[in-house]
């Protein structure tokens, strides 16, 4: 897709979010396309893009949703995901965020612990409620990406070994506010080798044959997220041998495998746009200073994670500089030894693949607003958030001040 | 001081910012103190932690503020710090920025290139204004802290070499719109050795001299901030020694001392207070997981950065484990092998030292809402900011949702 970046710079301003839509519906489609034969449900993982409008375009299309707060929850509704394809994750929700999943009446809450399971038990029998719930199983593998990141070993935070998953089901079967019905791993994020995740797979899917067996009815099995993408020049995982791979070890399972996508899905729909205020010489180093910042895009600051960087209609001869934003910290930049030709005042940088944890882990560190997003869709362009102004920023403060 | 934590939780939920303003208000009083005796501005930096109400307590004081954006300098008027003890830092300015400045009649603006010293002038001859400036000197010492927070080496992209900084007085002089009135460095943040202080000092005391021998009258000496605060137990800077050593350095000068704390103001008066919703045992390793994330609170995640974390009014047996939230990345910690009581759902957890560079990096990761931030003073406590809704976090993008 050609973007005309000059156009949308001058006309919604800079620093900005753009996304690409059709982009977005075409990597759904594939990923529906591969599961194809088997029923699937493609959960977006709202946390990589949490925006009202992308979760909607997914939601249009039939996607469900993979929430990790109430707050997800709230958004993936209101952008009209149907409930029974809602599902909620993470290592911590709260009585409340508990309470109001159950009265949303989602699809199932996923459990990650133990005392979870006992949280969510109380807060069901409260309510009078039956709480369908999933186990996330924590195969014990290295995802080989990250440390932040990898999620399937036990020394990480999520999910219970195999055991505990067991006489958590056992125990969830017997209890009459709980109805245990899937089972979830997920070992980590931008992964670009499918083995780890086979042996996840072949593990959980035995797991599931085992409860089947004692008449623990699994229906949902589900695989996490985590396909790797692009950002440089990774070799990532083919989604044909990805869904294949699944498809194969849950053959006799009779499961509705749930699958949930977030990087994969908006990574390369986005495109950072962000101005150049000038260039610097500082011994021998070339600084190219930008508009944007680590509030906006913390990825390359928080992961050391890389993003290719292009100057907008400049061409000329590329030497080396740092890209680095207004934010007083040295951990302030977007890259480091980028090639670039000599840039001026005003010239546009476009940073690739800012679609996933991008506005999503974005702040108003050193009182900057956070910045607009556009989407693109056919040959149109749209705001889809408004640039945070000075009263957005103290409205919740304001009347404090004495 | 004796803070309720219980009650405070109580009243106000978590998680939350708590901040002692009579801790506050004595370390202004402290450094001022120190510095008697010569003309002086401690210029507190609000970046560290820029609630309206912070910056109002320490303009009631007499402070003035070092910002690093627009709405920093409008965070500061707002809060009653006098335009004439208000300076903005910060290696890239926007044009609008510039404007605005000049248009508020701020102190003076610190440049931190040649390249930028020509905006500003180009903008200031637009009004018809003369622009009262500084120059941050990089003196190239190491300041031997945290690379992230390190700006005093000539691989920083903060300020100019001293024979760039004298080309620039020079021309500063000799333009009709520009006013070479002050002097800056800072070398970095969380300093906790006098040394390299001492050392930019008489670098940058010696160039005012050479510059005042032709004529160039620099009223200002600003020493910059990164005096480093107690987290554990590190051994920090004594501020009479380091106000003495300042005042020795320029005694011949006849200039004004500006002196920019940020976490040496702040960061010890903080206390985020997070609720325990469970404990977890993973393999071997204990996790206490608590309603409070990496969004509310990044310096662990991103520098690694060492907060003191006590359990309240809990005692027992001690043993080993780690803090988490329940963000969805294993890099969502508080702290890792700390010392615990057992605890239970509903415990509370106080991470210390946690005002500056808390609240102010703290974003909607997650579709978090940010927290609430109450102040301490007398005896009685008071809320300084409003807990976010799931409305004020979708406000502006809701309308755009087709």
């Amino acid at each position: 897709m050609n973007i005309d970046f000059s156009s949308l710079g001058a006309k919604y301003g800079t620093p900005l979010y753009i996304y690409d839509f059709d982009y977005i519906q075409n990597r759904y489609l594939e990923l529906k396309e591969a599961f194809s034969g088997q029923k699937n449900i493609i959960n977006y993982a709202v946390k990589a893009n949490s925006n009202l409008s992308v979760i909607s375009l997914l939601a249009t299309q039939g996607a469900g949703a993979d929430c990790v707060s109430i707050g997800e929850v709230k958004r993936a509704v209101m952008a009209g995901v149907s409930k029974y394809k809602i599902i909620f994750s993470g290592v911590g929700k709260s009585d409340d965020e508990i309470r109001e999943a159950l009265n949303l009446d989602i699809l199932l809450i996923n459990l990650e612990s133990e005392e979870e399971m006992k949280r969510v038990e109380a807060v069901a029998s409260q309510l009078g409620k039956i709480a369908r719930i999933s186990v996330r199983v924590n195969p014990n593998i290295d995802a080989k990406t990250h440390p932040y990141i990898s999620t399937g070993l036990h020394d990480n935070k999520f999910g219970v070994e195999i055991d505990m998953a067991k006489r958590m089901y056992i125990y969830a079967k017997k209890s009459q506010f709980l109805n245990p019905v899937g089972i979830h791993f997920h070992i980590g994020s931008q992964l670009t080798e499918l083995e780890p995740i086979s042996e996840a797979c072949e593990i959980v899917a035995d797991l599931t044959k085992t409860l089947k067996a004692i008449e623990i009815d699994i229906k949902f099995f589900d695989v996490g997220g985590g396909i790797g993408v692009v950002y440089q020049d990774e070799v990532t995982i083919n989604v044909q041998d990805y869904a294949d791979m699944i498809k194969n070890a849950t053959k006799n399972l009779d499961v509705t495998i749930l699958c949930e996508p977030g990087r994969y899905m908006v990574a390369n729909s986005g495109y950072f746009l962000t101005k150049v205020l000038y260039e610097k010489k500082s011994g021998k180093k070339r600084f190219v200073i930008v508009d944007g910042a680590m509030n906006d895009l913390l990825r390359p600051s928080l992961y050391d994670a890389y993003h290719k960087i292009e100057a907008v209609g400049k061409t000329g001869e590329d030497f080396l500089a740092d890209v680095v934003g207004p934010v007083c910290e040295s951990g302030d930049f977007f890259g480091k030894d980028i090639s670039l030709p000599k840039l001026e005042h005003n010239d546009l940088l476009v940073v690739k693949s800012a679609g996933a944890y991008g506005f999503s882990m974005s702040s108003n560190y050193n009182t900057r607003g956070r910045v607009a997003e556009v989407a693109i869709q056919g040959q149109m362009d749209r705001i889809i958030r408004k640039r945070e102004t000075f009263e957005d920023m103290i409205a919740l403060e304001k009347e404090f001040l004495v």
